[in-house]
């Protein structure tokens, strides 16, 4: 029965890594489409979502950024949230995700890619779900910080 | 015994949906290679391909997309199809899978983003393979149409 | 207990392609940091990289080009080297990989996708280790050698 309990335990980290990459994966569609409860319960009640200026504190700020004037209208005009495969890096009850992403808009020139970013995610599951406790945006602009996001996401730091 | 089965259960979702993951991975390299046979081998014999304006509802038709002047012109040109990670939720042997996607060409002024887009996959495992049996893929241009099939993919719907 | 002896030959399979995901997924996120050393690990100690005329023959080369003004020029502007999910083909202790890939840059007039390109990996387990043995990358210019690329990754060639 040893030999059982070790497949399970081998099965449960690849349910909790995949668990995570759709909870990443999902981020985009849902954002694009304007689904701003479904957005929000990506993250924690409590969960903090810091992105090049705006800090968002919990569930409600993350819905309120989909309502927002601003997210609203990229999404009547036209975007997409593009987030690249998320290397996922699990330790028991806490996690750590990275991806890299892109922004394309259109708008009244044509369609264009209006920002690259560094993603990182620390997640933990509660009550048997895996939630965003905070993730942290930044521009791919040449700073030190968004390089750092990167290398620490990878470094599952 | 009881435990030998569950975890062949839970293994097999994780088979089904990556099969699904894989199907949908292939598409952007088949088409931009302009291997035919081989995407056209990723829908159901009479699987429909609705995208914009043109409605494919078969194999043949599928294929005969990725040989029309059109579709060759580009690849000739140099494009890239390029489709985000899918999320896959299964229901015995059917599935629905959703992902966005860019459609990235080349032409004489350059590189530039020509299309954004939302994914929506039907698909049933016949003969034993997972098969395509209807995508819907529409512009994320603001209408509400494409931002329905990103909300409804997520749900599984 | 063959039944035992098989779900961990599945399990062992999905283990190996996602541990081949995972690094490839890495290899983007690693770049744009600048993470020379942790990018030339992905590579075995005679791994080839080949892309478009600049020929690496082993991890001192390739993290020779991380380092490279050319590669710290783009990185001090802000890049992104945005790889798709990688389809994955194992056997035994051989695997081929491929996906496709955008590479999106900052500069004066804005950002934009300054490439798109076919991968192609040849990876092989060592000291119980994926590692890349060869990568040939080739730009989607048109011309059929990135587009074989692509059709030979996916039919696991």
């Amino acid at each position: 029965m040893t030999d059982l309990a070790e497949l399970e335990r081998r099965l449960q980290r690849i349910e909790d890594e995949r668990a995570i990459e759709k909870l990443i994966a999902s981020y985009g569609p849902l954002v694009d489409a304007g689904e701003a409860d479904a957005v929000a319960s990506l993250w924690a009640v409590d969960g903090v979502y810091d992105v090049e200026g705006w800090h968002m504190g919990s569930r409600a700020d993350v819905a309120a950024m989909v309502r927002s004037d601003a997210h609203q209208g990229l999404i009547t005009r036209g975007c997409c949230h593009f987030l690249g495969p998320a290397v996922v890096t699990v330790d028991g009850d806490d996690a750590v995700a990275v991806c890299e992403s892109i922004l394309v808009t259109r708008h009244s020139e044509g369609i264009s890619v209006s920002r690259i970013g560094a993603n990182h995610f620390r997640l933990r599951r509660v009550d048997g779900r895996w939630q965003i406790t905070e993730r942290r945006t930044r521009a791919l602009d040449g700073r030190a910080e968004a390089r750092a996001l990167l290398a620490d996401g990878i470094a599952g730091r």
